[in-house]
């Protein structure tokens, strides 16, 4: 099976994803401000879901850029990955609508972390069909920020735990900027791939 | 009518039925641990459903890339597919919210049989397009998954029926857990065919 | 602008308008046969507009297909008639909702009457851009099903506002049996047309 | 990355906002024709935002036209882009349930403007890629419609604060008419490019 059509498919799941978290966003019976302004941990979890989802469309093209084609393991390991994402619309207005509750977001955490850990998988199972020399492999090279998140997350977890949910949500937020830079690694092996041909 | 805008198509309502089903999964208005432990029977039968939608996606793919072209039979031989699996969030829906309970079971069996069945008949539509030689009824072979299924989804519905729900919900497991390996025959004969050619 | 892309967004479209119509159907709370017999009007309903959406997806395609290139005007044409397709789900589940009573059924059918105007206007547009001897001109020859539909849509109005709406019902449901057979006539001329280039 | 893929991925979620506005539009529990005429003011803001899309996916398509290739940073602010369309549905429908009040109106053009800002960033980063001779700056030229919108939706604002709610609305309404009339502009130029190429 060609990569094209998984990315179709991983496309068209990221943006329903992506549009039906708004519906979270519950139309307000007031017409005032106090009613749209009560609103706000809503909007804001609703913010930072919607740059996570964008963080993982971008990695996943330059994920599935660098893959030659598809095993049945590997679009396993895509739906196992779209499964953990399609949770985030439900984890997010739980967080929202509780005002960044402690168990909220916890589960919150475990979404991402569990979506970062599937994305693992995914990346190990599409190098291990190339070989540890392959494409892939070498673009990711020592792939500091693929194995600090999910450290990140757990810390989140646990801050959100034990501490406080506010600082398990910096956590959440620190880690969302350190992707929103795109991952030039991959980019550049790709390209330099394509030259050698 | 070539096969890509029908696979396009199904890949968007498959993608679309894939993410509103997560939308059963409502939001719970408490903050607690206990609330969304509540929420275990919707979450697995969501779970089910889609690697269920996981599998029909798969399948579906490898059946028209055996496809040479659409004919008007086809084409509603493929809406009427479509149509069976866009029920499947209502009737996992129901199933979850009453907790696996005896008729949500034996409906959601029944849509399942359905979905079987319909995928048998544009099965049949596009070999009879192709003659008993033709690329995709060498690739069937016996086709021992796709026969044994619809068995296993009636025994599904008459054990929810006359013994126990959870022993049919056993058997949709069951099934799901047969499909999830991937179905190598019919990849094999695209590929031998593409080499021939 | 080549068709390609409006193909594909009104693809889009149709296919969400296809799935979202599903969450009109309102999981039951009891887990009764019962309550699942007493969705039959919304299902039904169901049933019909998805039969109508797959009729407009196939005859949109053979449209687009004949269609040469996407000038603006088209695009907004393209546009009005997603508009009164949009509207079926709403019209679908309150015509279901309210077990096919007079208000509701004389609404349907004026939203289908306004996709078949709306069609019309898309179909005279690209006609318009290829002159009277266009391929799209020749293809419809008579427009036998074309001319006649709005009578039947406007028919069934007048039936369900000064009979009895089920009489209304029975108009819609014949025009949609009319369409299913696919239209050989665009299909033909195209083909004609791509062997004469 | 090309910018085929970011087309796709816009198309998908614009295609989803377009039609999940519709579920703004709730089915009412009378089959009378009154209680279909008091979905007006939700119905007519339908309408208007269901234009406003049609608007930024024609507009957004000339503009990937006249993209060569697609930077991180154009990918982000393509996302920004599209994150005020998303919330197109929400302010559309508080709008709409207030029956165009005060405070929902303002918020409405708010969004609209927050929208043109977005649209204007994206524009001129692909500038900014290409330099001020580049396909996109020579067809922009003057860029009169993107110049004005910003002030029109500004003034719409204003008055719906100051003066009366409605005036406000035929700001919006305004504005978009001026934007049915498709760009021809960049068209052109794209064009030009090519017979030179």
């Amino acid at each position: 099976m060609k990569t094209g059509r998984v990315e179709a498919f991983s496309d068209g799941v990221l943006a329903i994803i992506l549009t039906i978290m708004v519906l979270e966003l519950k139309v307000p019976h007031d017409p005032t401000l106090a009613a749209i302004g009560g609103l706000w941990p809503v909007l804001s979890s609703y913010v930072l879901s919607f740059i996570y989802i964008g963080i993982y469309w971008n990695n996943h093209h330059h994920l599935m850029a660098a893959a030659d084609e598809v095993s049945g393991s590997i679009l396993w390991a895509n739906l196992h990955l779209l499964f953990w994402l399609s949770l985030l619309p439900f984890t997010t207005g739980w967080m929202g609508e509780n005002h960044f509750a402690r168990w909220p977001t916890i589960v919150y955490g475990f979404d991402l972390l569990a979506c970062a850990v599937a994305y693992y998988i995914l990346e190990r199972r599409i190098v291990s069909t190339q070989g540890e020399q392959g494409t892939l492999a070498r673009a990711l090279g020592d792939d500091f920020k693929g194995k600090v998140s999910p450290f990140l997350y757990l810390s989140g977890i646990l801050s959100a735990w034990f501490i406080e949910a506010w600082v398990g949500v910096a956590f959440f937020v620190v880690t969302a900027m350190m992707w929103v830079v795109p991952d030039k690694r991959i980019e550049r092996e790709v390209a330099q791939e394509d030259q050698t041909d």
